[in-house]
């Protein structure tokens, strides 16, 4: 034992001892304090000198070796600064910066052998990571934890848009509280779904809150490889939140083996909502592309055989009315037909149609492959090969269509959570979408997950989804999963992870319903880890057009449903209804023929979580900028300032806006499209209507068009 | 309803009814009653007019469903005869007869929406089978059960040669006792395991019993597929057996959907203990082969890599001295070598040149793959990838050296009971030995199962045994499992599944020891299910050859070792001991050398469980006999009556006897070999030494081998 350290111990074992180290961001506005109080290690965050998060414990407790949460002594210190501006292959950016100063501590256990332990904090302008570290060492080789003990102790009882803590799903509407609040309103925070495990007091992140001080604080973690997904539990006395990992089967939350590091958690800080949205700290935690060749992932915007199956009287994913189906035995040929199947060659044929005269380039199809008549609640494993279609679906015939077209399919593999069925089939599957043409795949986890006694944020779930996402590439095929853990910016580093759910998307309009403000909290939530395939587009909001006296209705304006092409991040995105219902309203419908889904610059004009977003993207590699604003339940007059568009140029808005007697309950469709000149010197006072929004699409003036539309006044 | 059924609803609400049906064996020894008494289906088995099994319950618990115990009413039964002969791939005897009386009974549970269930009771002249059948029906499509509840009321206190009921192994030590012993003793049965889960008061079948009146029982299941391993819970107040199902990680013990069958539970009965090993009644309850074609599977007499790694310095199975590999990461060719890697290039030549040189066609190679180092122990599923050697085992250079001199080197996949990366790695890792040039693998599942939660013989552990066997053939690959679930006859419709462990085999002679009377155990218990790969032929018995004090010993003498190629039915028999020691009793080996491992007809001359077994086998398509006899810790003459042998035929025998002063623990390698010639009116009084054994090869005399040999006394 060296001196230095000898001396370090004495002082542990005489009493209370602090050692604190500060980093501050780039900017100096942010500052991050570690030090270590009874042998325990804490860390603080300061924004402009006032605590975000006060001091707060770091440990981990395990299973089979001593725990790591107390007996720590320094034994080192590293301090670093990195820049960078690094180019997503998709994205809201050309050009993300990556800025931070970086404190590495080095912490040993004298008690256990010297182990030790290194945390990793990187404080950016825009926020605070931090992380666990593992080195491979001669005492520590293997773990499994019990828990991660990580605090974010809260400056005070914040506001919270939050919903429950859950290890199998987040498709829940948000509920907004004082985090005093959330003990009594946790059991209204939910309604029913097909596969769920609430956590008492446990909230989901990216957990977006607001201080008595107007400071956005949004906690999530970045990186989630290895691990089990986080939620966050509520200690409403202290306003302390901790860490809780999901379980597996036998109640374990991780098998470690040395050398690792957890995923980052993180904390983004900003004095304005809109600080928030832009920032990108969750994506710069995570590892730069471990792909050799990415031009083979593009964005995608589709059309589906798909809105329909939730429709009264529309369609169905079965082709027979059996339930009980044996996949390789049963024999289809021989059923009786539903006569509901959606997903036939002819009803294919009309979605490929309509996607190619409108510039779409993918085509969803679900419900195409046997064994639906079953699929669910019967935790049933064998439940999909993945690659026998029903005898109405022609699967060469019509991606030869497709491709006649300039059109892809859409492959769906939803797996009703048999992982370890589609496990063993994922290469069969994959080889058959690259043999007829395909090259994005959706794929879903609904109902309980087999390995049973997994959760869909276990460890070994994780595991699967970065598997299937990993081995996709390998076939250069992209991933739109849904029903997945929540995500944490991976596709920085698996950009074929091109789009997930892992929230209440539209579908849920046809079940409990979306509140108006849904959209509006979105992007401060789930949206923080990474682009979400929220479906939007729905035109035909009311469904007692299909159905006399069905009360079930989309709540927004249809304008809303355009806006959302710009206000929800995605590189691939739906324009979800019938095309029937498009066909209806064709000029609605250009925004989304108009709209990119890939973007040189984005501008977060104005934002606050559960009331309105509003927001300018420039078209990727064009000069066109496309704008969009939603709105809560209130109508609301939004400010755009066009001071984001080049000085020098003059552009054609179209504006798509809500009618003056709009409303999302009693008159959704009413709107009203015009054009004008605009330039960076214009503003605009748009009204939107109650749950509603408004579209702009920006695009290059040319003579013909100065002549033709007035400059807005 | 039917009047008739009404009728008989009307009987069970009213009180007490007993419908009784019964069947007998085709000699009409055995008796099978079936009746319903208080709504509740009842069995009971007699031999000769005595209960085997007093009235016995049947039915399951269930999970989600009502359960299918009580509330039954008889709708339809239905008797049948059946009689035909089958030839095995491989097997004991060349044509085996299948000759039984069949009762289906119909039950409907009236309060149930009149559910459905089928009882079928198959009777034999040495036993009986029966199992649940539930068809399906619209109130009847999938279920879970919570239980079996199967009954096997015993007659008595029966004598009982008993290993701990276990959901993870069966690597125990036989217990004989008095079933009203079992309580009191249960704690002494059993020592540790890498993987283990016991049953208070559970019994592992095969189950051999042996009642007050004489009579021999043996209680197993048959065609064990989709379905839970079975123990049994003995209720030893009333000698009353219960089948107990492995559950899964939440508890469940099967997950159903109908149309199903439950496994076969069977009854062998036998006036001598000769009757239960003769039985073949397990195999006739199993289907017939599924596969198109079989001369692909070959019986396999091999040599390996293998009993050197459990020998203090002989050799290790792991390359590298870390306890800490990443595979695909740590690079093996900059790691230092520990210089007891045992697969390498020359040790390995080793062994093609003596099983090449003795025409033995096959050799294992354990250790050959990276992950040894740390493959144990810490539920790491990416533990081997089945592809990757050693950078010490050339395996295209190994594989052409074998092929070049007529022998094939057998696969290892050692799965550390990571079932799940197995599954995943299959497809490869068949291909791979088929590009190769293997065709024969040697699976493991060392350690707990990963689903985590799962266990040895749970449902889905079950599936994964027979997916692998059954995948394993789409490549033309026999497959011999260890550490798996008991077989259960499923060897006649798999016929590649060769053989396998599932039992304490010749590697515990090096950890706690096999008793001298296991091997004459087995063969009633383990054995009745399929062929063991037990891997006899220890020569060196006395570890203190290898190690100076070492007080271990392989609990036989070295002639018992021959006796066992014989005793113990394997078409894949593996001579065990090092070469080294084979070349020092090159007389000895020879037996080993000359003993057929594929039978045309078997005779069991003289056998009593835990005593003593002689046996006399005729080679496949040879006149040529081999017998083997071995007995317990006790000294014994046996009598071998050779009026099976061909009575025109003289035969050189070549017998292999224990030295007269020979003892398997101070004089095991004492041994004496001679030739005499025999006929089928000789008789043979030959001498056994405490646990030892004799062995005889029987080939056709020419004239000059009757007059070099004496005709024996």
């Amino acid at each position: 034992m060296n001196k230095a350290f000898s001396f370090l111990l004495l002082l542990m074992l005489t009493g209370s001892i602090v050692i604190a180290q500060s980093i501050s961001s780039p900017d100096g506005q942010l500052q991050l304090q570690f030090s270590i109080k009874d042998s325990v290690p804490y860390y603080q965050l300061n924004y402009k000198g006032t605590a975000v998060i006060k001091p707060s414990k770091l440990g981990l407790s395990t299973v089979d070796v001593p725990p790591f949460l107390s007996g720590f002594a320094q034994v080192n210190q590293k301090t670093a600064s990195f820049n960078e501006s690094w180019h997503p292959v998709m994205g809201e950016f050309k050009t993300i910066v990556n800025n931070y100063n970086e404190l590495e501590v080095t912490l040993a256990q004298p008690g256990v052998a010297n182990r030790q332990l290194v945390l990793r904090f990187r404080v950016f302008n825009d926020g605070l990571g931090f992380r666990y570290e593992f080195p491979q060492q001669k005492n520590l080789n293997y773990f499994v934890i019990k828990e991660e003990e990580s605090q974010f102790a809260l400056s005070g009882d914040n506001k919270t848009w939050w919903i429950p803590g859950d290890y199998d799903t987040e498709e829940y509407s948000y509920t907004t509280s004082k985090l005093s609040e959330v003990s009594k309103l946790f059991d209204k925070s939910y309604d029913g779904n097909a596969s769920q495990t609430l956590i008492p007091m446990g909230l989901q992140t990216p957990l977006m809150m607001k201080t008595n001080d107007g400071l956005y604080v949004n906690i999530h973690e970045a990186a989630l490889l290895g691990y089990a997904g986080m939620n966050v539990t509520l200690d409403d006395k202290n306003f302390i939140l901790k860490t809780h990992l999901t379980p597996d089967a036998q109640g374990n939350k991780g098998y470690i083996q040395t050398p690792f590091h957890t995923p980052w958690r993180t904390v983004v800080v900003s004095p304005h909502a809109e600080g928030i949205l832009a920032s990108k700290l969750i994506f710069n935690l995570n590892e730069p592309t471990k792909y050799a060749s990415t031009d083979w992932i593009k964005p995608v915007k589709y059309v589906g055989v798909w809105w329909q199956m939730f429709l009264p009287g529309q369609g169905s994913w079965s082709y027979a009315d059996t339930n009980n189906v044996h996949l390789g035995i049963s024999d289809y040929t021989k059923m009786k037909p539903n006569k509901t199947h959606a997903a036939n060659n002819a009803n294919v044929k009309k979605y490929i149609d309509f996607a190619a005269k409108h510039g779409l380039n993918g085509v969803l199809v679900e419900g195409w492959n046997q064994g639906w008549e079953d699929w669910f609640g019967h935790s049933k494993e064998y439940v999909f090969d993945f690659v026998t279609p029903y005898p109405d679906f022609d699967v060469d015939m019509l991606t030869k269509y497709a491709d006649s077209k300039g059109v892809k399919i859409i492959m769906h593999h939803e797996t009703s959570s048999s992982a370890t069925n589609y496990d063993r089939l994922m290469d069969t599957a994959y080889r058959f979408m690259v043999n007829h043409g395909y090259n994005a795949v959706k794929s879903g986890y609904v109902g309980n997950i087999i390995p049973r006694g997994e959760h869909h944020y276990s460890q070994w779930m994780v595991d699967h989804y970065n598997r299937a996402i990993q081995k996709a590439a390998t076939y250069k095929i992209m991933v739109n999963s849904h029903e997945s853990v929540h995500p944490t910016g991976l596709n920085r580093t698996y950009p074929n992870s091109i789009a997930a759910e892992a929230a209440r998307g539209t579908e849920f309009e046809t079940f409990g319903g979306n509140n108006p403000e849904h959209t509006t909290i979105l992007p401060f939530t789930r949206l923080m880890g990474g682009p979400m395939d929220y479906t939007p587009g729905i035109f035909q909001t009311r469904l007692d057009y299909y159905q006399k006296g069905d009360t079930r209705y989309v709540k927004t304006t249809l304008v809303k449903q355009l806006a959302l092409y710009v206000t929800m991040y995605s590189p691939l995105q739906m324009a979800a209804d019938l095309v029937e219902n498009y066909e209806r309203f064709p000029d609605a419908f250009q925004f989304i023929e108009d709209v990119a889904v890939d973007w040189d610059d984005t501008k977060i004009l104005g934002a606050e979580p559960g009331d309105y977003i509003t927001i300018a993207r420039k078209a990727k590699g064009k000069d066109e900028w496309y704008v969009g604003g939603i709105t809560d339940e209130n109508p609301r007059t939004s400010l755009v300032d066009f001071s984001f568009l080049d000085p020098n140029t003059s552009y054609v808005a179209t504006i798509y806006e809500d009618g003056k007697d709009a409303h999302y309950i009693t008159n959704p469709q009413s709107y009203h499209i015009y054009k004008t000149i605009v330039t960076s010197k214009s503003k605009l006072k748009q009204k939107l209507a109650a749950s509603g929004g408004f579209a702009i699409s920006l695009k290059k003036a040319g003579k013909d068009d100065m002549k033709k539309y007035k400059k807005l006044k």
